[in-house]
């Protein structure tokens, strides 16, 4: 790398990591974030043109902060290693790519809803909120599969007593699923369930032991997280207090104490 | 200030702390409170009569109320300092507006109402509480950052796909966050979902991916209140014990061994 | 007391805390209450006929029962001090009353129904739930008045504005907060709020005020709640690890310590 | 038992704890779901003969696992003792019942649905889940009990009143034990209380001292769950903690310098 390179990439990485420079992003985001919402307004065609303007406008502007950041990047390899800046290249390279068809149109207006998303990725305590949120999934998986599987045997019940009576609710496994999804929300299930006792005056118990089971795995779940999250505060605490106070451990009392003794023994 | 006025001050603090003052105050706030509660019923004229002449005398007992606490105060500053005596004033100078338009008649008699929330100003209890509510909040900026962020891209998505199947639902970005919100409560989700799914079959999983997403972010919100409110209390009990017992730490024993050791090296 | 009567009362009272005598009286409940259930389906004369012989058993059951755990009791004065003994009595003695009059024959089917309270007046577990549910309550009672507050003011402002819409819902102060408890229970709220949309398109704005500041209300009762368990428990475990393991505390080993010290000083 | 058994024996055992047959079983029962889910859907005549003949080679191989498992185990009779063997056992046999009479036909695809439910038995980690949540269900025998009292009560009480109103909802005990479950899960209650306002106007305490009573009962189940559970969790913890530190308990502080005392004054 010639020292010249090497001028420009700390330049870079000053501005990167300019605290103006970042307010600058976050400003540029929220007005994109308010083109978005504006647009779902009915506009007057000055204001649809404008916004095709600063649309280029931001899209340039985020290409010029990308390539500032990974220019910035000392070495380039690390850039792409976080999924955070894999996500903004991604969304600054369709964003480039113009589009025609009607049918793609719309792929381009997710992709710009999608840039409100970068708010999560520049603001820092956003990022450490979703990783957290990311870290405890995998500890539940065990009671997810198990939900899972009580919710596949209650629809494979379902929709072999149900099928004919309502093929809208109980058609297939798949809608089964969903409408077992509605009852555990209790969203109208009464209305579902007294459909089925006109032809099957048993079927309360199948209702109401689906709600009891997915009640009492769901409320597992979420004593599950809470356990989870005030041992881990617990221990976070326990430590910080430790190395706060220097406070000595029982064990280390115990040899002070024995040191004593040999103290006193040696004297003899 | 003259020494008159510093008897009359006295006079007005010693009766603003008098016990039976504080009584007659609330006592009248629930008057009051009766009054608009008894005023939503239809009335005969000669009632209506008596509540509007009761209503002055409200008001002038609040004015003369309001009057003697800053009177009573020794430095005339800090009185405004308070937000509630803040609020207090306002809506006793507001009531004293004579009102016959009957646009602002409703402001009247919303100001009216307002006098209830007096009882949380005067009832040192709920004064607390409020304070301890209107604290917890800021700790929770960013999970509701969070959340604005995940309704305001479904809201987008909600209506660059679903706004000509149904206006009145995802119409715009701000009818689509209420709708939004709406499902969150599971009110009717289902009734929106089944709406949108005959026209996109795949419409569900955004409906599923948004009640995941919003329950899993609200679930956060609320441990992070309760791991929150147990810290404290676990705090304040720790230091409390520490207090009351005057139990040594380990470091004073350690000392306690220490100087003992000292003593016997001393002594050889 | 004469002697007699001292033998009577030592017999009833063995009687009153005999295993079996109180396996009976339940097994009298369980059928009285059984009878209350059957009593609502459409049953032959016969059957009808049976039951009225049957309730008769039941009540002179329940007579002789309360008379043997009266006359049971040692000291009579402490006997009607405790409020389970007082709503037996009460059960049994307007059970009595002949009831001829299709009004009052309600009033006899209600105080039926409620001798299946007996059964947590019997069961001691059951008697010591409700007791710590009941002892919960106080603790809470200014969260309670708050919501309250805010139940009140924001029925006011419904009433104010929205009587005119749907008296039905908004008609006067009652009413209204009828339908806003409904709406913290999310049931069939959009109607509601669409309703008053249409006339007053902002009165969004008072629907999800309401229901955040009820709804945080409401948790702050919940973790209150949680928090005094917590604490309680949390209290009886160290008590009781304190008392069964004979630990020694902190002061205790300092005393040790110094008491060492003092020794070895003496000793020189 | 002879050698050559003894051999076989040894080599079932080997074979059952092997990872790769365990992972084999999984498939099996992963594929025997998915024709479950399958078979839901209108298939064409060839893909339902597939079927047949595929669930007929997943029954053998259930079989001849249950076989393995059974000739694997050195003591036969501590085989049925497990829940789970009797459950997989009693499983396979039903499946090979051939059946022909379209009444059974639906109890053979009811058998082939719980299949599914071997998934937990083969899965230590969901096995160990399912213990936990049955093991937690005694603990909360009171509070249940205490909970359906007041169902029937309120029950009884509903079917007194309201039976004339709305018999499908009010007709029996039994179908208002069903509608007071509705009002819990918030579904739709309002038109349940409007109908009999009508004609009972007050009763709507009857709705809320129910819904209150309800949700204060199933907030204590809640609670006490919660707390059953971090009071384990703590005491797995605190239990762990003692053990991997290695460090001495206080006693053995204060035996430490009791011994040092009793050296000293040996010394004198």
């Amino acid at each position: 790398m010639s020292a010249r390179t090497d001028v420009w990439q700390a330049k870079f990485e000053r501005l990167r990591s300019n605290k103006l420079f970042e307010i600058l992003v976050i400003s540029v985001i929220l007005v994109s974030a308010l083109m978005i919402g504006v647009n779902t307004y009915p506009l007057p065609p000055l204001a649809t043109k404008a916004i095709v303007v600063m649309d280029w406008g931001i899209t340039l502007f985020f290409l010029v902060e990308i390539s500032v950041r990974f220019l910035g990047e000392t070495e380039k390899r690390r850039f792409f290693r976080s999924g955070w800046n894999v996500f903004d290249t991604l969304i600054v390279v369709v964003s480039l790519i113009p589009i025609e068809d009607s049918e793609l149109a719309l792929v381009g207006r997710l992709v710009r809803i999608f840039r409100v998303l970068r708010m999560v990725s520049i603001i820092p305590e956003l990022r450490t909120l979703l990783n957290s949120l990311l870290k405890a999934l995998p500890q539940l998986g065990y009671v997810m599969l198990m939900m899972f599987i009580i919710f596949y045997i209650y629809a494979a019940v379902g929709s072999t007593f149900f099928a004919e009576i309502n093929p809208a609710l109980w058609g297939d496994i798949a809608i089964s699923m969903l409408t077992l999804f509605r009852i555990m929300t209790f969203e109208d299930w009464t209305d579902v369930m007294y459909e089925t006792m006109a032809v099957h005056p048993l079927s309360w118990a199948y209702y109401l032991s689906f709600i009891f089971l997915s009640a009492f795995a769901f409320l597992n779940m979420i004593i599950g997280i809470v356990v989870n999250v005030l041992e881990e505060e617990h221990q976070a605490q326990a430590r910080e207090e430790a190395l706060a106070a220097g406070e000595p451990t029982l064990s280390e009392l115990r040899d002070e104490i024995r040191g004593l003794r040999e103290l006193i023994q040696s004297r003899a």
